[in-house]
């Protein structure tokens, strides 16, 4: 696209050679090609050496720049527009089943949905309106998929699983696998035992709720797993059975809860934290990067950090113990010369 | 489910109204249509505040109840009954291959092997008596599969693969990728190399091990990588090259074993532990949550947490420090006036 | 194979009876049907106690042996060689796509493409000159594939995907997810809103990479998420939109990278670590295994442990601090007995 459409499409006006753009990007990882922006006069220096073709500056921005500029009101709003226009399109899923997909016969699509190739559909399934399953999707028996959710490619719902209304599942999400639950010891010949406790319970999924790729979620020993309505899970997080997320709360990627756990309303969980089973997190708090949350959190404290977690004043105050050791110690070796010297 | 006949399938006596139920929670859990139990008097406000619309309690409970009771010995183990009924149905894999199923001519299937659909078993694989092949596997050239195994929708196995009798692989698993292994360095001339250094063993996996979803184990860089008998391992798990894990082992949710490490019979590996490569772990040892393991364990400490990883002892006593390091500082302080004042 | 085959095409002497060959094995591991090797002789006990059924020995060697032997120049090299007779033979990918495949008419595949069954290629896509798409694979809408890259089972490629060439992607990757990006508050009323943030960017691997399986690689917000040339990327390790690996880098098994992070060249990033969202990483750097890196670093340490990651000196005192806190009070108790002795 010319930057002479994207001014105009944007309401700017293009000082420089009408290039041809290809992409937006950062000043800094911006190569030939590229369309830039920048609001902030602090970042003078990244805009006289960005590789970008173009860049979109505020209307009176008057420092050195070696490519095309775009001037406009608002550099972020007028990058975000062009970004749609480079944007990959969105894929069109129109409503129909492929003629490859495996759909039992007892299982009942809503209006407009859309099954993609070499997706398999057990029976008894239900498939709300408007729900778009992609290719390569499983979807065991007896499953509820609610309207208008979203299944990308090579998901798989074991039987039973409930997911809800605008929901986006992502590729490789495992939902319904079963939990870890295994009772073992010894026979009284002496021979040890290990014995899978049977996980009859499912995993039911609220409305809004978001899941990214290569996710696990575990069904429930009995009952249900629950991630309430408006949750948003990043990538690679395992939740085990019996967890309960009670809603609008965000997990981010590499995260784990383990079994019967309960999340409350509003909680972040940051990456690759650890939470312990059978405990409690109170609405609203939450749990910094890499923290492991051995017990439950009130909510007294609203931001953890640190295995065992602990509050973000006392995990600073650890960082600082060797300064504060050496500090003691100097103290120390200063009274022992006081002393000798009396 | 009519409340009575659960009653009457779990030797129950029912009091209040013939409700009917849907599913089994935990007490706190528990919705409008669901069945509970309690066991412990010590929960008689968990009993009392329930939404389930009934509960089992034991033939003694006198405290208050809002729902539906049913009487019976023992709450837990009709609730475990009674979970049976609720339980979606296991879904029936009938012998047979699916007419989409690719399977190689030379493919030797046992008597009774159900193959899904869109599932492909490439070339010289043997798949055992009994076993059950979901949708959506592939099977890589050469594998063998043993007797009564399950292997879930969307599992793959590379070329080489073995598993044992009556194991039950979940959705995901990836077995037999390569390991992560390369030779790097400079050439002559200054310039940079990254040279992969070829994986040419298989993974092996014993009799009754369980692999959760998402969970990825590397074929050895020669030989094997080895899963002992009766291993457990949960999702998200990654076991690198010529690991040996001897058996009868659980590994939780999202730990990781580097390369050409050794672990005993028994041990535990809690979730998002980390073990280094070519270090050995004694028989009957584990490893806490988060722990990071940079050494070989003997056996000598059976329980470590923290990174490195250090006997409970002594990550309890680290814990500790800051609180230590203070009444430390206080001594001091009062060290230093008595000194003054001397 | 036999053993003597063996010896002859590496070159060796066999002693001993001529035994049937299965595979290669480290001593300790290696069972009945195994060929293990040893150069070094502090490994004679090693050698004693193998299990194999042969061992490849330095011409020189005099230690007690039970199996047979192969007396060789170079025992490592020697088993390289022998481990690549018992390595499951590489399956063939001829060029062809499968009948089962289902590929828009509008994608370019070039000379030589090998497409698996069930695998998806939607429209608009370009396929490289004698890349491998194997089976069950999912190519969304205009994504591209260099020349000879090799893409396993089960992988999935969302719209606009652009990987390099001599690339390999193992199973269960997914690229090009949507990142993990919400706008949340509160309304006028009260009440909590969290809306999607339009993820509009695209993936970008560099020619020369390698993906371990089940690892995720997110879209960028707007234009892309880059992993530069050569870098090796291993098991279940999770990189956020817009991040930047600029190339010959290792990113280990579960690992994770937070959004718009850069990684310079050359960097290694170890097992289970995490690195903050907006942040450098300069070229060269290795940031240990579990550590967690909160802001940039800029090349000055090389190697950083710990949560917050610290130089290595530094890390290492921390766990000495237990050791230290002891001495100092003991040192304090005496000053103490001096005091109130004076």
């Amino acid at each position: 696209m010319k930057a002479s459409e994207i001014a105009s499409m944007v309401g700017g006006i293009l000082e420089g050679e009408d290039v041809e753009l290809y992409a937006c990007g950062g000043l800094e990882e911006a190569r030939k090609g590229d369309l830039s922006f920048c609001k902030d006069p602090k970042h003078v220096k990244l805009v006289a050496s960005t590789q970008a073709s173009a860049v979109l500056l505020p209307k009176d921005w008057d420092s050195e720049v070696k490519c095309s500029v775009i001037r406009v009101d608002d550099p972020n709003l007028a990058c975000m527009t062009a970004a749609k226009l480079f944007a990959p399109p969105e894929p069109v899923r129109a409503p129909g089943v492929h003629p490859t997909a495996v759909v039992d016969p007892s299982v009942k699509l809503g209006n407009d949905v859309h099954v993609g190739a070499f997706t398999v559909i057990e029976k008894g399934s239900l498939i709300g309106d408007g729900a778009i399953i992609e290719a390569q999707v499983f979807i065991g028996e007896g499953c509820k998929v609610g309207a208008k959710t979203h299944i990308y490619p090579q998901v798989t719902l074991r039987e039973g699983t409930v997911v809800g209304a605008e929901c986006i599942i992502h590729c490789g999400v495992r939902l319904g696998g079963d939990g870890y639950g295994f009772n073992n010891g010894r026979r009284e010949d002496g021979s040890i035992f290990i014995e899978k406790i049977p996980q009859l319970g499912i995993v039911e999924i609220g409305d809004g709720v978001e899941i990214g790729s290569n996710t696990t979620i575990d069904r429930a020993r009995i009952g249900r797993t629950y991630i309430g309505p408006m949750t948003k899970i990043d990538n690679l997080v395992q939740i085990g059975h019996n967890v309960k997320v009670k809603g609008y709360s965000g997990l981010i990627a590499q995260s784990g809860i383990a079994g019967s756990t309960e999340i409350g309303y509003g909680c972040l969980i940051w990456a690759q934290a650890g939470i312990s089973g059978h405990i409690k997190i109170a609405d609203g708090v939450q749990v910094g990067p890499q923290a492991g949350v051995p017990q439950s959190l009130d909510g007294s404290v609203k931001y953890v950090l640190g295995t065992p977690a602990e509050p973000m004043k006392d995990f600073g105050g650890r960082v600082l113990l060797p300064k504060m050791l050496s500090k003691l110690k100097a103290e120390v070796k200063e009274l022992k010369a006081k002393i000798d010297a009396k």
